[in-house]
């Protein structure tokens, strides 16, 4: 379903010949078909940005997008000035048959960093995801398994408003998960009727509250791109508040399907930081613990070990984030084994089996501010596929 | 041999009962003979520093210490005040043995946080290690086995100055190591006659160049201490930057033997940064790489992965560390598989068959500064290790 599942969108996946897994398919292609082309981006602020990064950033700079082509099997960053002419190439070629300009179409590449794409393999598949394009359930589900990597299943949200209008969208992330972004191609659709203004004001929040604040692995990749697309079928202008809540919802969903299918994760860890002075300050603490890699492996040992998590909370300097390190609590699944700073009930009597693991720290300030971060544990199996792949 | 080969000194190393492992040797004691008693120290800058490091940092505040204790099988963190008065008995104990006050007896405790020690045990072995206090070369090497917790070898250094002066020192880390110190206890000792501000001056220069430069897994402890002691038995007074020199040769080697022996590592990875526009640049840029955990994974596959190396130099903010990422060069073990930022000379030439990795970074701003930091890579050990342990 995915992108089709808006009103007034077609998609297409096919099998290009640019992974070097035999007949994986490796080329999406998301048009617009209106009436509305309006758009809103985020991007990776890694300075080795890759060249389809530095196009789409200026394509979504003037708010109008009409197609979005991304492929898996080669990320295209670090590839200087011919990598940049291989992302405008597959732009103009998507536009010329489309009937558009260049400028209205994003391109989005992930895979090995530094090596030119198979650009022939890119312009002929996309020809023919151009001939395959479709507005069904079936063509957005193909594009949402065209961009995966290293991922284990597709990720999608399908979203619909009070009065109908609706929210698709597929991402793609596994590994080089990181605040401020992750190795993720991300596209959201809707049918809404909406500004470009109100898009790039939504997006930027949700994806503050979403894709910046899940952790796999605390690297940052050069590829990371989340697209907003609408196209105004439904003919439905919608609520302000409500809209801003369903695009939230749908990186929401979409993050956390990237935590559940972390490279190798065995559990879903998710940490809560309240009684913080500042939501800046529950941030800083719930990233200092989401990048143990101590307290990771110990999840993956299925041991709450809450030292782990107050030696990393202890690295938070006081200026960022003040408490007093004896007021501190730690309840993991709903388990108090850390009370003032010290031992609180056993450790033996917290429930590890879930896949979801709750980290719920009071930092006990007197302030009620909070906030919450996502990440995976650390297992053998993300040694193994990051020793392995070359990426 | 370790912190007996500077005259002056006498140690011990005894199985108390309080390390799980089942008669490890898990106490030792470091006694300064004199005639000075001047000391210098440097701690974790965690916010819950543990019990033996807040009674241990009052004693040195005065450039005085005439002993040291220092167990493994429990690091006495997290632990109240219940923990700090276990600290300040064990102090006390000591005291009494050498007809000391204890204020000039420093408490150092590596091993599980959250628990309180076995304090009966640390007592009975306090006498048990007075007794077998010795100036030998064998009771430095007992010492040096008395603080190790998952380390696989003690870690000794000695060093002898142009005319005789002597230094000798030892260490324990090898998990929980991270920039600003290391779960590491270390004892560095002189026979020359140094006052106590002289050597707080050297040993912090030589620990922000050492011990504040390695990270075997990003993890800051609780328990981190750094102590040099002095006993002025040689009777000479050393060149002022030979005192510093050697100091922060001391330091540099034991550091360098806890990133030799980091948990489950199977390689040795230097990173350099140089060609930048300060030392603080270069030597954030040094961190960021040594902080990736898909760069680890990719090295213990053997694989020079500089895709992974140059977007975790992207993650630093300009601000910090201003380069042009287009002029950006990476050599591994010598081969510049990056040039300008995209792909240089092909990764399979690139030897990776020795322990030790040299990765080495130009950012090519025009300036000069640099700086190397010191890391391992992550390996399936590594998780085991860590997944495991309780601690």
């Amino acid at each position: 379903m995915s992108v089709t599942f808006a009103q007034g969108f077609s998609a297409a996946g096919v099998a290009a010949g640019i992974s070097s897994v035999e007949g994986k398919k490796d080329l999406a292609l998301v048009v617009n078909n209106g009436p509305l082309d309006a758009a809103a981006g985020v991007f990776t602020s890694n300075r080795f940005c890759a060249a389809p990064v530095q196009w789409s950033r200026k394509v979504v700079a003037d708010g109008h997008v009409k197609a979005v082509i991304l492929n898996s099997g080669g990320a295209n960053a670090c590839t200087g000035e011919a990598g940049y002419a291989q992302s405008v190439a597959t732009a103009e070629t998507v536009a010329g048959l489309i009937g558009a300009e260049p400028n209205d179409v994003a391109v989005c590449s992930t895979g090995l960093i530094g090596e030119l794409l198979p650009l022939d393999n890119v312009l002929a598949g996309a020809k023919s995801a151009h001939e395959a394009l479709a507005a069904t359930a079936e063509a957005g589900t193909d594009a949402s398994h065209a961009i995966m990597t290293t991922d284990t299943k597709p990720k999608t949200v399908e979203l619909t408003g009070s009065n109908g209008w609706k929210i698709g969208g597929m991402v793609k992330g596994s590994g080089m998960i990181a605040p401020q972004l992750a190795t993720m191609l991300c596209v959201i659709t809707t049918d809404a009727v909406v500004s470009a203004g109100q898009m790039q004001a939504a997006l930027a929040v949700a994806a503050e509250h979403s894709f910046n604040r899940i952790d796999v692995d605390g690297c940052m990749s050069t590829n990371d791109t989340v697209l907003l697309l609408a196209s105004g079928a439904s003919g439905i202008e919608p609520d302000k508040d409500e809209f801003n809540k369903l695009v939230r919802e749908a990186c929401a969903s979409l993050s956390r399907q990237i935590i559940g299918d972390g490279e190798g994760a065995s559990h879903d860890i998710r940490i809560t930081v309240t009684g913080a002075t500042s939501e800046d300050a529950a941030l800083a603490c719930g990233r200092a613990v989401a990048a143990s890699n101590l307290l990771k492996c110990a999840i993956s040992g299925n041991d709450p070990n809450w030292g782990r998590i107050v030696s990393s909370l202890g690295t938070v300097p006081p200026e960022v984030a003040p408490y007093d390190s004896n007021k501190v609590t730690v309840d993991v699944n709903g388990v108090r084994i850390c009370e003032n700073g010290g031992a609180g009930r056993d450790r033996s009597e917290v429930d590890m089996t879930p896949r979801e693991v709750h980290i719920d720290i009071d930092l006990n300030t007197g302030s009620d501010a909070e906030a919450t971060v996502w990440t995976d544990d650390l297992t053998h199996e993300y040694v193994h596929i990051n020793a392995d792949y070359e990426s």
